[in-house]
């Protein structure tokens, strides 16, 4: 992909994305739903979750897999929990469907789950986790993929790169948030090393014989590894029984059954806790966001970063000059749209 | 400390440990708790959290910081939450006296969470999740300790070791739990070193102007570093504003500020979040149940290991042969246990 970049209006993004899902035959709700975050992320630089992935969408309902229309069914019968049955569509029109009965339940309890089911997922978290800290609560979302992550002193894949994503609402500016995989690289990190014949570092992965390799053709074929050793392996275990079991939806070895190569985004589940400082703090709600402050800022006063400054130094930088898209991809974007259309 | 072994009956241990919290001053309801969680992690071989710990007890009482018999109050007023304020007492009897309230509140409404307040803090996190398991819940709990970890790109120390715990009730078997820090290693593996003048592994740690060391006394000095490099920097964050300004508590920062230097276990808040699966799963209990024992046996099938399995084996073990005490801190206890009597 050519890195000549151009920029364009925000609205024109949107509308490019929206006009390209609807015409792949996604309804009006689940089109809205994902422009706004692909849009969102290509804003943000974040070019990996951005409109690139509208590619993506369109051969995922092409394959006849994701029910391009499904309409998401809330069961908010459980006091904490609200379940969202996706009903096989796409995640993110589930998510704002189930929103404001999270954040209902959050604040009147204090703690609040949301489970969303049977949804082919492929966009980051951290949109969603932006929009329940514009609520004013804290939040934390997991969810898994697909089987390629071995676990710590194993050689056979087990794990998705199951991403966890928190957010931690700051009065007086962007939320703090972060969002990574539990895997040590992307998935897609490997198979650009594999396309262009380059080595990987040792600890991404390991060869189907289980020892470490920095070949990324043998590391395809064999298993990825999870970051920070044991403890990353756990954290994988974790996310797995959160965004799996827990919620009665797949988990990454299953989900990449029911996928029986297609190779279309993955179909499983999402879990996703908010909980509501007003309940915890009550009257020491500003001191304690001010000691929240402190630590911010004990960490920005030495040079180092918050997990998505440069996401929001980005942002910044485009609100102005418009959504940054590779030409390369514009265009693609473009002859898709006009093949579908 | 020798490393000779003696065997010793749990109800011994217990009464040694119990005898000797007693005769430090603390209450009857303190003392049980804390002897149930140091012979628990004795009796797993978890050194570290066992009965050596009763010596940090004792001296911590000595100096004036905890109050012996500080009487928790329970504030359950919100419908999710369990507020207990621990009164400047030991953190342990405070989870004893709130956790019926939290069992409850997570059966009756899926999730909830309990945050101590106003505890001193020196024990392992998995006997509590442990608990919280054998009532069927899946749990989670986090706590700051003392500022000696830096941020990821940083070089001065904001976080603690921050440890974090989960739990998963299995119902044949002990639980999935793990427990661990988000500390690269244990302050007290690189004390270790130091005193046995040995180097301690790169990665560790770093000296006062940021860069890696492997001088054990440059690393006191400097600041210890998290795992997994930005991505266990950002959990760790995490862990300082969920155990500490959501529930109106102290960070590590405030934590070492409020010790003075007295260099007694940190006085800090702790969250634990547990979470019902019958009330996410209902009727489905059964089949995502199995669901998580299939991918623990993808786990264990392959020769990896669950986070505690060499915990369980050491307690089959212990049970019938009785509970591993090394000669030297037998003979200390006791001493200490005499000349408090």
């Amino acid at each position: 992909m050519s890195q000549d970049l151009e920029y364009i209006p925000l609205e024109d993004a949107k509308c490019l994305a929206t006009d390209i899902l609807l015409a792949a035959g996604l309804s009006e709700g689940h089109a809205e739903a994902i422009a706004k975050s692909v849009v969102s992320a290509q804003r943000d630089e974040c070019f990996s979750h951005g409109l690139w992935r509208l590619l993506g969408c369109v051969a995922t309902v092409s394959k006849g897999k994701v029910d391009p229309k499904a309409v998401p069914a809330i069961d908010a019968s459980a006091p904490g929990i609200v379940k969202v049955d996706a009903k096989f569509g796409f995640s993110l029109l589930a998510f704002r469907e189930g929103l404001p009965d999270l954040i209902g339940k959050a604040n009147r309890f204090g703690i609040a789950a949301m489970a969303i089911n049977h949804c082919y997922h492929f966009s980051a978290l951290w949109p969603e986790i932006e929009e329940i800290t514009e609520a004013g609560l804290v939040a934390l979302a997991m969810t898994p993929s697909h089987s390629w992550v071995a676990p710590a002193g194993g050689k056979k894949p087990v794990f998705g790169t199951n991403p966890i994503a928190f957010g931690w609402p700051r009065p007086a500016s962007n939320p703090f948030v972060f969002d990574f995989a539990t895997s040590a690289a992307a998935r897609g990190e490997i198979e650009l090393h594999r396309r262009a014949g380059k080595p990987i570092p040792l600890g991404w992965a390991i060869d189907s014989d289980g020892n470490d390799t920095a070949d990324a053709t043998k590391a395809m074929e064999g298993a990825m590894l999870t970051f920070g050793g044991h403890k990353g392996s756990a954290l994988s275990a974790m996310i797995e029984l959160m965004a799996g079991p827990l919620i009665a939806d797949m988990t990454s070895a299953e989900s990449m059954a029911f996928d029986e190569g297609a190779g279309v985004a993955p179909c499983h589940g999402e879990i996703i806790i908010a909980l509501d400082p007003k309940v915890f703090l009550g009257s020491g709600m500003e001191q304690n966001m001010r000691r929240a402050e402190d630590m911010f800022a004990a960490i920005t006063s030495q040079g180092a970063r918050l997990p998505s400054q440069r996401r929001y130094e980005a942002r910044a930088r485009n609100e102005s000059r418009g959504i940054p898209v590779q030409t390369s991809l514009l265009e693609e974007l473009k002859s898709t749209l006009a093949s579908l259309a």
